[in-house]
Order: structure tokens, then sequence, then C-alpha cells
């Protein structure tokens, strides 16, 4: 608790002016003012996190918290709970959609054991920071203990140091663990009081019969656990996933350090709502990526007032949507840094 | 007429079953069926366009046309007349927007004069294809000559086959042309039926005052020139302008040479309009970027069918918008290349 309560304390509002000196850059290059947009946004956010005119968005990681979840005995998803590790593999040999992209995109791929269910993997390139054997079925009882979640979000923190020590300047969360879109609906149907008709979607493609399954898991799981809505650790411990609390940790610590932070889809997005109700200036660090398919993603971006830049109408999780925006983040970077002014043009 | 006439009839239907065979690749991959989204339709049709299977998108370029617009005079931007050659030269010495974002991506700028009013610059990487010196002012008269609407359009063919021989596998309709948001307003309207006040936005940034004038000279290039809506090149000729039809010409030149090409913000919407009507196979070969913040370019992304991919509330031109896209052209392919099968994760 100690690490955490820490980190939240070190978080600082965004360096004004650091941001009102790149809008002012911004303003005497070569174009009409404001009309890039949201690139602008982002460039005079990015000097605002690093506190710097002199941006650097150089080296970039996706982390990968991995983790499994006690609810897919209820039979909320297509895919077995096996997958979570098969994925886990598949990320380690380089051969899933989030290598592809992230390769694209010039970063790393950084891939965490926060919590999947089984004997431990032994690979290399695999960080063991598993906090329990998978969560327990939340419709029957809390998914974790309250200092399990405490851990999970401790976890992250140490994942987002771990990557900024090495370099890194701007991080994306990413995840994997089959039945977490079903805790990220219990997890914002507790936040904001919606319905778990309102905030549970067909995840990675279920049929109707399983939707209805799906909504009433969630529906179950809040009347058995009464999460408190005002209490995000109370939220993460009983309805929540350890990869959740990972993610949540990781967005915490990255602000804590400077660093921006890019949300991917569903289950980054219920990460990035307990992190900013735990640590409320976190919001600040954060970067929205992409609209997901699920339903209950636009929700979560308007209640963190963070809009999307890409539709892509994707709903594959790992961190693919956010990685797909690191080269945005580059282009604004490179547009504070490359242009000219009007008088530099002037007196060429 | 006859380069143009040879083109069209050059352009092929997409190749369906190099389509269906990346579908099918795309369905065994380890990932949720579809969970791509726009991704895997985007490698989908690029299939279909390079008819292969083994897509390459590696070598890109933005081709920039600039010419001026005798509608200026009307005091219809907030921008002089001369601020055309200033951007080129800018484009040249590689200190613009378009310079920046390309080089994020990986792409070339080549910057091609199609009627620049007044001497012709001299520098080496200019690509000198002027058809006259600035359109006509088409509130008086029509913009240019038929003949000289159909030498734009081959201009932009010879464009497309010049960057195709160069090796580029994927081009970027971008432009610089200060008045060239009104001509496309024009153009617009004369083709869709709609009134001036629905397809004239505020361009680079005028005020209310300047809106109203900007709607009125749109009013009177209709008035005036009565366009055939059904006879593109008479609509490009009485109300265009000579890069609008350059812009044309490239995309219908990419399509008979069976490149993408990836449309920008409104000017380029225009041109792309124009392409269609020209040639609606050509309609085929293209790709949204953005979605501008001008308003008409919703309407016509609806009239071309075309889902624009990036919401960034840009109003730069330049083909700043389709360059921001490339990397998302890189990622669909990389998925198709470097993602295994669930079948190969099993084996490995």
């Amino acid at each position: 608790m100690k690490l955490l309560q820490d980190t939240i304390s070190k978080i600082k509002l965004l360096d004004t002016e650091a941001m009102q000196k790149t809008k002012k850059r911004l303003d005497s290059l070569t174009k009409p003012v404001g009309s890039l947009g949201v690139l602008e946004d982002i460039a005079v956010k990015l000097a605002g996190i690093q506190r710097e005119t002199n941006l650097d968005v150089k080296k970039k990681a996706v982390v990968v918290c991995a983790a499994d979840h006690g609810v897919v005995e209820e039979g909320i998803s297509v895919f077995p709970q096996e997958t979570t590790k098969l994925m886990v593999k598949n990320f380690l040999i380089g051969g899933a959609a989030i290598n592809a992209l992230a390769r694209t995109a010039g970063a790393d791929v950084v891939v965490a054991d926060v919590g999947i269910k089984g004997p431990e993997m032994c690979h290399p390139g695999l960080i063991n920071a598993r906090v329990r054997n998978g969560t327990a079925n939340f419709t029957r009882g809390p998914a974790m203990q309250r200092e399990e979640a405490v851990a999970a979000l401790e976890t992250g923190i140490k994942l987002a140091c771990l990557q900024v020590e090495q370099g890194c300047r701007v991080l994306a969360a990413g995840e994997m663990g089959i039945g977490n879109t079903t805790a990220s609906s219990a997890v914002l149907a507790a936040i904001s009081g919606l319905t778990p008709e309102e905030v549970t979607g067909r995840g990675t493609g279920i049929d109707e019969k399983t939707l209805a399954v799906k909504r009433d898991a969630v529906a179950r799981a809040l009347a058995v656990n009464k999460p408190d809505p005002n209490d995000a650790i109370d939220v993460l411990a009983k309805v929540g996933g350890l990869e959740i609390g990972a993610m949540a940790g990781l967005i915490i610590g990255s602000a804590a350090m400077g660093v921006p932070v890019v949300i991917d889809g569903f289950i980054s997005g219920a990460a990035a709502l307990l992190a900013a109700k735990i640590a409320s200036l976190s919001r600040e660090y954060m970067l929205a990526s992409h609209l997901s398919e699920e339903p209950g993603h636009q929700l979560m971006l308007e209640l963190l007032q963070l809009k999307p830049i890409l539709s892509l109408d994707m709903r594959l999780g790992e961190g693919t949507g956010a990685v797909l925006a690191f080269p945005l983040l580059d282009a604004a970077v490179n547009v504070v840094k490359e242009m000219v002014t009007f008088e530099e043009l002037a007196n060429k």
C-alpha cells in the first residue's frame, strides 16, 4: 500500500508553461493556426506531461498484462481459459497481432504474467509477476482480496518503472485474459451505475444466448459483491481482474514518472477508469487511441473525457489499438520539431 | 484525350480471388475472426487492388499538385495568392507539415507545379508540369477551357506513371492552391445538386463575413457557368481547378496501374468525386484517410461510399491527412504477413 500511496502523491499537474510554449511554437509554423487539429492537441499535451518543449517519444513499449478469470466457468466466452496461456506463448514467439503492429510502430512488446492460472511459464521474455493464480468466480464472491488488488496495482507501478528506467518515453496498456470483457463490464457498471445491459457487449464475438449469460453474470457479480462505487480498490477486488489492476497501476506509475500512457480498448478503458478514481490526476497523462466495437467503451471514454483518434471497428485488445496510435504521437512531435515558421521561410 | 481514354479503359475490377485468399488467411490467424475490423478490410482491398496476396506497400509517395485560382480576386481567402508559391518553396526545402508527416511515415513528397500563376520556379525537386498560368475567375466565366481540363487530368496520369515507374506501390493525392476550397465547394455543389450554403465552409479559417462572400462566389460560379452534373470534365473546366484536375488524373492513373491511392481532405475529395464520375471503377482503388473539419467533406465521402479512419479535426490539406493514414496500410499488410495461424501456434 505504501508504494501505491507514494506513487499517487508524486503525480503532478501538467506543466502549463511547457504547454503554452509549445502552443506558441505551433501557432508560428507554416500552416493556418490550429489546422492540424488533434495532432496539435497531442503535441501540447505531451509537452505538459514531459514538462519539456523538446519532446521525446522515440522509445515506446506496450506492456501486455496477462491473467485469468474465475468467471469463465460461467460460460461467458467462446474461447477456453487455456487460450490466455496459448496467446501469451504467441506474444513471446512474436506471432500475435500485437507483435506485428508493435513492430510496425517500432515499439517493444513487454509481456507480464500478473495472474495466469496454472503452473508458471518459463521463458526469458516473460516477466513473472503473478499476484495470484487467476481470480475467483466473482458471481459467487469477490474476485480477489483487497490486499491482492493493491498488489496488482503495485505490480503495474513496478512494470511502468522498469520500462521507464530502460528509456521508454511512451507506454501503452495492453492485456490478455479470457473473460476480461465480463470483468470490465462489471467494473464499468459498478463505477457508473449503468445496468449490465448497457455495459455488456459481445467481447471476442459471442452469440445472443451467451450474451444473455454474460449479462446475467455481471448482474449477479454486482448483486453478490455490492462493490462500493466510491472505492475503486473495492470495485477492482470484488469484480475486477488482476490484469485490469496491473494496467491501472501501470497508468498511475506512468503518470508519476511524467510518461504519457496510451489507452487501448474496453479492458484498458476499465483500468483507466479505476486509475482515474484512485489517482484523479493520472487522467491527464492518458491518451485515447481507438474507439472499440464494444458498446461500453464509448461510455468509458466519455466518463474519462477522452476522445479517440482512430475509428477502426476493432475488438481484439492486447494493446493493438494503442500501438496503432503510436505513429500519430511521432507525427505530432515531428511537426513541432521539423516544421519551419513563416519568418524562417521568408528568410530562406 | 487519347491518354485519358486509354487509361480509363485499363482500369480493372478488383481481383476477387486475391481478396478471398487474403480474407481466408486473415480468418486463420491467431485472433477472433474479424476482430481487427477496418484493418482487415484494408488488407483485403489492397489484395484486390494489387491482384496479389503477397502485398507490397513499402514505397509510398504523396504527390502534391500546386496551382492558383482566379477566384481569389473575389476575396474568399485569408491568405494572399502568393502563398501558393511560398508554400511550394516550403515543400521543396522540407519545412512544411507535409514534409514532417511524410518523413514520419517514411514516404516521399513529390511536388508538381500544374498551374501556379507567374514565372516558373526553378528547383531540381520541382516537377514543372504547368497546364496554364492559374485558372480564370470562375465567377465571370469558365475557370479553364475543356481542353485544359483534359490536359490537367492527363498531367495527373503522367505524374502517377512516373511514381509507379520509380517503384511506388501506394500514392496519396495532395495539393496546394490558395482558393481551392472555393473551387472544391463549387465542384461538390455542381455534382451533388446541394446548395452553396451546404457545401461551403471556412477553408483555412475565414470569418463570417468572408464566408458569406465565399458562398456568394460559389453561387455565382454555378449561375454563370451552368456546369453539367453529368459531365465531370465540364464541371472541372467551368468551376474546378488545375490541381483538382491533376489529382483526379492521378487517381485514375493509379487505378489503371493497380496502385491504391489515399484520399486526403476536402480538395482531394473533390478530385476523387470527379475521378469517380469520369472513371467509375477508379473508386475501388481509393482509400479514405481522415474526416476533415470542412463540412462538405463528409458529404463527399458519403457520395463516394468511403469511410474515413482518422478523426483529427484537421483542415490543412497538402496531403497531410493521407500520409497520416500510411502507417495503417503498413499495419494491415504486416498483420497478413507476420501473424501466425492457430495451427502454426499449436505446433510451436
